[in-house]
């Protein structure tokens, strides 16, 4: 006898429609596999044209969510129109009408997880999202399941597949502004690619990631720098020194205290994540016990995305409980405390005693400097690139702070992490 | 209120006496996080000096199974004591008895798998076994449960430490033996490695995922080839080409048939295959949906499989349903008719028209050359090497019978099989 599932699913956009297929096309072959059978029962969007696609399904469709809720027969609500309303409300009201919800929505759990697992737990139903990290990458699976019985202690991302088809494209030879157009000619990049290129998707990914990781509560407030700034000769002078530039997502809990982060990051080229290409995301989880596990796969995409909340559906059908998220209050470490290792470019005039004052100001400020490159140029200006040891982002900020002053210096220091994985 | 999952543990070796350590640092976490609470019932093994342990953490122990079967309190039995009996013995008396069984024993499961699962579904209970594979990487929950809404068409896999750690030292430099004797050394390696080295184990893993992936049963009539012809020139070779040399996994299905090989594999160095490396396993999933997924991590380990066998005792507090495993016969195809690129090289006496008879013997027989090299050397011979375009197995059988009849051959061809996972 097969468990059943019934469902309402709410937003048939691009991964709603997804669903449809991928019920369609697997359904029979998943009952068997799983015994598990899933009942589309109802579908609803505020767009008729939206719902054309369940009608032909011989679904019935509604433009009114509250049909669904007052729905006794659903026992599962899937939200999948994205933004924080009505997706928030939609959600809560779900949970309240005691209906488990499955959605992609990364964006509402990075804002309001902390009261949508309450409510949760509340009435005692559950909440799976999968697909709103990593596309087809079972990440949270992996640390729900796979780590409940070890303590992550470290993450890395490459969570966005627009900042990575751009970096990879520029690695290339690709101009910025050549990669984005091409990233929004093949559907890697939205119109205002803002948002990702920013790195604010990568952010809220990763304050989800973290949440669970460290079993803490995490707002949205993570240390973000986008890949804007990012030109061609950075990813060149990166090359030469044996590194990659990947837009990365860093947690770390250490002592207490939990690192976080997003930003360029030079990465060795031997690194795994150095072969992580385009659309394609990456996550590195280390255990306490289990060491280093790295997943990847597609970000994005209609069917991929749809495979994984189907997957959900069925997880749904197969638990006896529900996950507990009690998350606690951490200490967030701040920023100035965060410490790497750093390369920084300067373009300074070709005078004597320049290079003096700017291993003096970091050498007043417990820097030290690890490998230095100045190249022999026939203009007035010679570039300068440091690398230094391991210093925090409050000690740079003062040094740069200190050398900046000097008239010789014509731009300011363009700075680059390097993450060395130890 | 926690689940509580009541175990008892036959096998306190290397992985056993790492679940000990596991149950006793992180029960607490477990409990917090996942709501399962894991009694550690009772323990077992028939060296009294494996139960120390056991004892002083003050856990009942016997070195008679049986006590553990007639135990009714106890409803997980772990089988960690590996080879075929009594192993297998154990896991059918456990299922029997209506016990739930996690073992990480992939020996029992690549040969008895289909029995062992149809006793499972018979006494309806769940058979676990995260640990036979790919140690802490989360393969199977993943084909099990990620992929339960999609088709798997293709599994890549580098799944033995062993050889990937002595590969890896060879493409530093190390000839075969040092990279074996390092491996032994570290421990990554047993003082008779022929299991691994000529892939043996990796075919019983391959079988394994195979048979989770599609759904199949699968014997262990892999057509299995190991590292030990490898030479340093070959490494060398296939890096000038812009290759690396892994043992690799491959399983395929298509047009309902199933391909199924284990052999040293040219992959691109570009490929993120390329880079894992040392001790550490990778498994490449391709799904019709979702496309690829890549996971890695260590393949082995004491507290990493121990970690994950935990893993397999809260899932067991958190399921429903009993897995459903039944799987069908398949058509394996015959190797003569699987497909690839092959890189050949033969030593040659300096005389002119051998080229053109090697050439003849591979048109012949349908294969056509995609690039050749014949280096100037001052000796007799002249070493030539040849890629070819896609051919079968059989095919390049006959030619190279076709040829090695010809004097001038001076040794066997060296044959090399390479993967673009195109």
């Amino acid at each position: 006898m097969p468990v059943e599932v019934n469902v309402g699913l709410v937003g048939l956009g691009n991964i709603g429609s997804g669903v449809l297929d991928i019920l369609k096309e697997n359904s029979e072959i998943i009952e068997k596999r799983t015994g598990v059978r899933i009942n589309l029962v109802a579908a609803c969007d505020k767009s008729k044209e939206q719902l054309e696609k369940a009608i032909t399904l011989g679904i019935p469709t509604t433009e009114n969510f509250k049909d669904l809720l007052n729905n006794e027969k659903i026992g599962v609500i899937i939200e999948l129109i994205g933004g924080y309303e009505p997706a928030h409300s939609i959600i809560i009201d779900a949970l309240r009408a005691k209906k488990h919800v499955i959605t992609a929505n990364k964006a509402v759990l990075a804002k309001y997880g902390t009261e949508i697992f309450a409510e949760a737990q509340k009435n005692n139903v559950n909440v799976l999202f999968e697909a709103a990290v990593g596309g087809c990458i079972p990440i949270i699976r992996t640390i729900e399941e796979s780590y409940s019985s070890d303590r992550i202690e470290k993450i890395y991302g490459i969570l966005n597949g627009t900042t990575n088809f751009i970096l990879t494209r520029m690695g290339e030879g690709m101009s910025y502004e050549e990669a984005l157009k091409k990233a929004q000619e093949l559907g890697f990049a939205e119109a205002d690619p803002s948002f990702d290129v920013e790195g604010k998707d990568t952010a809220q990914k990763l304050s989800i990631l973290a949440g669970l990781a460290f079993d803490a509560k995490i707002g949205c407030e993570i240390f973000t720098e986008g890949i804007t700034k990012i030109t061609k000769s950075d990813i060149d002078f990166a090359k030469e020194l044996g590194y990659v530039i990947k837009l990365l997502a860093i947690a770390k809990k250490e002592n207490g205290q939990i690192e976080l982060r997003v930003h360029p990051t030079m990465i060795p080229a031997s690194h795994f994540f150095a072969n992580i290409s385009n659309e394609f995301n990456a996550v590195l989880l280390s255990g306490a016990n289990t060491g280093e596990i790295l997943l990847s796969g597609k970000g994005a995409g209609k069917l991929p995305t749809a495979t994984v909340v189907v997957t959900d559906i069925i997880e749904l059908g197969s638990r006896v409980r529900v996950t507990q998220r009690n998350f606690e209050n951490v200490k967030i470490m701040p920023f100035e405390e965060v410490t790497s290792r750093f390369l920084l470019r300067l373009n300074v005039a070709d005078k004597p005693g320049i290079l003096a004052e700017i291993a003096k100001s970091l050498g007043n400020n417990g820097i030290s400097i690890a490998a230095l490159s100045q190249k022999e140029t026939n203009m007035e200006t010679v570039p300068i690139i440091l690398i230094t040891h391991k210093a925090s982002e409050g000690q740079l900020i003062k040094a740069i702070k200190e050398f900046e002053s000097i008239k010789e210096i014509r731009e300011k220091a363009s700075v680059l992490r390097i993450e060395d994985f130890d």
